[in-house]
């Protein structure tokens, strides 16, 4: 293999789509796509943001590292000018978690919708010009999932006109807030608010951590690092912190008091603002999450999908070249999931987007009627979108044999740093309850005649989908997008009233919900997969531009689906919606899918438009040229800076000349 | 909480069995209990082994306290003459990769088992001394599932009676062997015998890479090593390394003889020693990694476990104690199948043991009738319980909410460290199809009355089998092994004798084969689950002392094979072996086995008798002192060596001072 040669050119010359098109389909829209297009080349070609260095600094030099490109990319972005949502793209280009994420991600939206208009006045304007840095500080030691059992306190003192923040115990530690370790200047802190004595719940508040002077903490505030995260790199570039309050004073004008007030008097006062406005936040901020869950699963699968491409492994015949590994069945099984999977996850993403923008429309209207489905529809997407992609990214890195266990590969990066998004934002499982909490609530309200609206509509044809059996007859059949989505249907249905029926058995509902979390977690499970089939279904309805793409998504939306009916079929049997031999016909259906996506997979991937450099992968090198590359990469490893290692002398000689007992170890 | 409290006390209090017993249980042997524990303890009372400061060090430093623990364990076990088995042992407790495995695991074993008498005289009192340090060169650059295309070239010149062992591409460069990088003198390298310019396949040769006195690669030999993997500490603490011959010769009698030779006039010849006793090897090799994957589950569970009882979240009344998170079913149905695959595989792990002792012994009496099973099965065996236990460990941490993604967890380096087992020693699904090609084998001899022996011998009861429908009528029912055993023999049996039937519709078997690798890995994995079962099964059948420990392994058994029901439900129905209400029951049973653990859980963990040093884990403390030392171990980060960190000023505080743009970044 030489350079400048693209080795993966035979795989590109067999797409029977037209990828440029298939580009704006990923992207969303032409001016997406250019958008992309642009800045992720800007990025990829200033050598400040170079990545493949990362690997081998150790903290200090890693979190240095950090704060250069952070700086430097603020920089970039003052000088050109960018706006908002390019100076977002730039961000995430550089592909380093950072404190800028949270003081954007987080700080700043949380007083944008918390804050009073003069509080956002106050405070956004220094924001938005970096004059301060701010991170999100509500999780403790002892209290993460269960945000109303924070034991931060808030006391106000009418004396002085302000609040009191302290941390009572150990467990009241703030502790992961990113950015808050080593950089942040102010916190959305959030705390007990206490007046007189009486509890009033949590809420957020507007806090300066260190000096604009000399960044020390400010008195009676400690703050340190939490310490080494997962992964070589990955989020050990981040200064997630922990921060304790010995009787931290400030002003009262420094609670968040867009939905709830604290008076001059002390009175607790709800503002007209209603509390589901939180929610909104919420909606915005998963969103952003389930497009990001598409971003790194459409990561990993480009990489093992074009170095399973450049692989070879068995099957040669006379001494010719050997088999492609892509062209087994069962890489191919394992694969092509997750490839429609990314496709799926960028269709869900991109219509919770309209979701966010018809929610905030309707509170502006004072319609909060859709708000509590929207709330778990965005819980449940990002709970399985980013369950979903974090073992996908894993399983990619499987398919690379070997190789993918190399850091070059980009994976176990990749892997690393994505994680925690099954963590962050709601613990997956406990937002799946939730979806359960839901389910099971539209269910009971349907006797009372309220109309299940948006992702849960088809609640309102029970009737019918408790009656259904599948009328599949022969494999193509499944190709059918209605027979697929009535499936779909009855069996998340069926999972949803059997929990019903079941609750109905306890005396106490609440003692029956625990006892079948289990049960009710795979109901939610069931829901939120129906929603991302109906949405790929939804979209393949619109206008889809450009020879054979219409083609290719229908595709990879059948593969999607009956993979996952594969991977569930005890629920689709068990439920009844439909018999073993119909489930036999969809896994042969799958197997002509696979082979039919199989000339097109190059393009398919090629069509995310990743860059080289932030691939971050040798394996996954758009020319292909892999084994030179890992090759080269190799010899850049800090132990092949001298022939005979550091230690040697004075421990593995010894050992090998016997003379170990009287050496000094 | 305080130190030197035992805060899992009440926890402990509440085990309905014999604690010390079910150590004995997991260890195998009393013999083997007491040893375990009296080398474990001497390494974590020593602190040369210390290993809470790896996560800190840069790939050098990291390799050399690798280098300098290797000699100083050699140095503890020749001053206390530990014998082959308290090495071995002590080698494991010191718990981070070194070329001391391969030498050990991999070379010593390939020159016993490979090499001549000779041969062995010759080589194995230096290895044994570590006067030589040896790794194990089979894996290229581009080859390594498939051996037999290995590309390095070993030809026979008989001019000098010597090999020629040569690297003739890029490709061929030998790729990952551990200890190679920088440390091995010698090693078993694999390559092609060319003798007058025929090919007579893949043997191993025994070469010596470096100097005995600089320790510099000999003349015409290139090494280095191959760079970062996964993780922090993790498996970079292992000179995995990359190594290209240019013609270099080597004697003849250094090609390992035992099966075939080379004559001084250059003829290949077979000795009458079988050529299936390399598989003996590989038998031993793997069996062991089923015993280690027991360990690396059970202690990621141990972890999860201890944590999740000392973790509280929600479910607070009137400012209570909140819910230990352990009670949440959800949490119980993610974990306690996990506690029961450690067990389950530990036993499976005990019976191979006693199949590779079965096996060598009727080699040395010239009996190969078992071998294809018996090397079937542990290829089964250990991609099913390396694919399980590598998927595990991270549920186990993501069972650990955020603090799971610390590495003071202990989990994320347990991980790194472990996936490689999915890939080593056989890519597990290519271990899965060989599987899957030895029970198409043991079908199709059926109609020939050859018996199926071992784990296929239920095969012999196809007819059965086929007919067979599960009369479980009540929940309990589920609780008895032959019901179990029954269920998953006929599903085997039957998506194999699917498997069959669909080959046989091809003209060309190998082309049926490659066209249902998917559906032959299904079949695979039912095969290898079954065989799980039946041991576990079988270990209960054995006498077991102890107050309760029956019962509890019981419990075990069935959550270890019902959780696996419920899991593969698909199979279960589509193959007609239980029907949907049976399915049902098994998930009732399966709730209340869960509550049975419950109390049990704590000290189920704790029979594995794993020290503090061992685990490596703050959440997974004995104590369940988590909290203060969490909070301790924070502050011992490098970033919190100084309150304002390095870089701050060049690059944080211009941005904040408005004064980018005349910073150098
Ligand atoms: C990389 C990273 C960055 C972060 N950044 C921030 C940040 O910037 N600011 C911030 O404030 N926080 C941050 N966090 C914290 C994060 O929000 C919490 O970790 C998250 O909310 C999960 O809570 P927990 O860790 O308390 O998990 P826990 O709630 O302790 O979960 C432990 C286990 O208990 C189970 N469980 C808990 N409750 C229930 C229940 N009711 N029913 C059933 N099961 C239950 C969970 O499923 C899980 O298996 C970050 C975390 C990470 C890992
Ligand atoms: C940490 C580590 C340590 C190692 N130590 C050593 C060592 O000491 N000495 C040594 O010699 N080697 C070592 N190896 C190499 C190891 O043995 C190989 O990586 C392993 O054999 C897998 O081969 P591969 O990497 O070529 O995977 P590949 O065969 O390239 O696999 C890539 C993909 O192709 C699929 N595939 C391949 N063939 C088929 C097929 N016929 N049918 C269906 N699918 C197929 C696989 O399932 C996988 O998904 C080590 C590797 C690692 C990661
Ligand atoms: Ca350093």
């Amino acid at each position: 293999m030489e350079d400048g040669v693209d080795h993966l050119a035979f795989e590109r010359s067999k797409a029977q789509f037209d990828v440029d098109e298939m580009k704006i389909v990923w992207a969303g829209s032409r001016q997406e796509f250019e958008l992309s297009d642009r800045i992720s080349r800007l990025v990829a070609s200033d050598p400040a943001f170079r990545k493949d260095d990362r690997i081998t600094l150790d903290r200090k030099e890693l979190f240095k590292n950090t704060l250069r490109k952070a700086a430097y990319a603020w920089k970039r972005i003052t000088e050109l000018r960018l706006n908002e949502q390019e100076a977002y793209k730039l961000r995430s280009f550089v592909d380093q978690p950072a404190f800028t994420d949270l003081h954007w991600g987080m700080f700043v939206p949380a007083i944008q919708g918390q804050g009073t208009e003069e509080q956002q006045q106050k405070w956004l304007p220094l924001a938005y010009k970096m004059q301060i840095i701010g991170c999100y500080a509500q999780t403790e030691l002892g209290h993460g999932s269960n945000v109303q059992g924070l034991e931060t306190t808030a006391t106000f003192d009418p004396k002085t006109d302000e609040f009191i923040i302290h941390s009572p115990t150990l467990t009241s530690s703030k502790w992961w807030p990113g950015g808050l370790g080593k950089i942040s200047t102010h916190g959305v802190v959030y705390a007990r608010l206490i007046i007189d004595g009486q509890d009033h719940g949590v809420h957020g508040f507007i806090v300066q951590l260190r000096s604009l002077d000399d960044h020390y903490p400010l008195p009676g505030i400690t703050i340190g690092d939490i310490g080494m995260k997962f992964g070589n790199g990955a989020y050990n570039t981040m200064d997630n912190g922990l921060l304790r309050f010995d009787h931290v004073r400030i002003p009262r004008n420094q609670m968040l008091m867009r939905v709830s007030q604290v008076t001059r008097e002390g009175k607790f006062v709800h503002s007209d603002v209603p509390r589901q406005l939180v929610y909104g936040t919420m909606v915005n901020v998963r969103q952003k999450i389930v497009s990001d869950a598409s971003v790194a699963l459409s990561r990993a699968v480009c990489i093992a999908t074009r170095y399973s491409a450049v692989r070879r492994q068995f099957g040669s015949h006379n001494g010719g070249l050997e088999t492609q590994v892509i062209d087994y069945k069962t890489q191919q099984a394992r694969l092509f999931p997750l490839l429609a999977s990314a496709y799926a996850f960028r269709f869900a993403g991109e219509w919770l987007k309209w979701l966010y923008r018809d929610v905030t429309e309707r509170l502006q209207a004072n319609d909060f009627s859709t708000l509590p489905e929207a709330h778990a529809c965005t819980a449940g997407l990002k709970s399985l979108t980013t369950t979903a992609t974090a073992d996908a990214i894993e399983e990619c890195r499987k398919l690379c044999g070997g190789h993918g266990y190399l850091c070059s590969s980009g994976l176990p990066e990749l892997f690393a740093v994505y994680v925690p998004a099954c963590t962050y934002e709601g613990d997956n499982t406990v937002l799946l309850l939730q979806v359960a909490r839901h389910l099971m609530k539209t269910i009971s309200q349907l006797g009372s005649g309220r109309k299940p609206v948006g992702t849960t509509a088809y609640m309102g044809r029970l009737d019918q989908l408790t009656q259904y059996h599948s009328d599949v007859k022969k494999a193509e059949d499944w190709l059918k997008p209605n027979v697929v989505l009535e499936a779909f249907e009855a069996r998340a249905a069926r999972m949803s009233v059997a929990c019903a029926q079941n609750l109905s058995k306890f005396a106490n509902p609440e003692e029956g919900f625990q006892e079948l979390l289990a049960d009710l977690a795979e109901a939610a499970v069931a829901h939120c997969q129906l929603i991302v089939v109906s949405k790929f279904i939804e979209k393949l309805q619109q206008d889809i531009p450009g020879k054979g793409v219409r083609q290719q998504l229908e595709v990879l939306c059948s593969i999607y689906a009956l993979s996952l009916l594969h991977k569930h079929l005890g629920d689709f049997l068990s439920t009844g919606c439909i018999n073993p031999k119909q489930g036999s016909l969809a896994s042969e259906q799958l197997r002509y899918l696979y082979s039919q996506v199989r000339p097109n997979a190059i393009a398919l991937v090629d069509a995310f438009n990743y860059t080289d450099h932030y691939l971050g992968s040798i394996l996954g090198r758009y020319d292909g040229n892999v084994y030179p590359k890992l090759y080269e990469e190799a010899w850049k490893d800090p132990l092949n800076d001298s022939v005979v290692p550091d230690g040697f002398k004075e421990y593995v000689q010894p050992m090998l000349k016997q003379q170990l007992r009287n050496a000094r170890l």
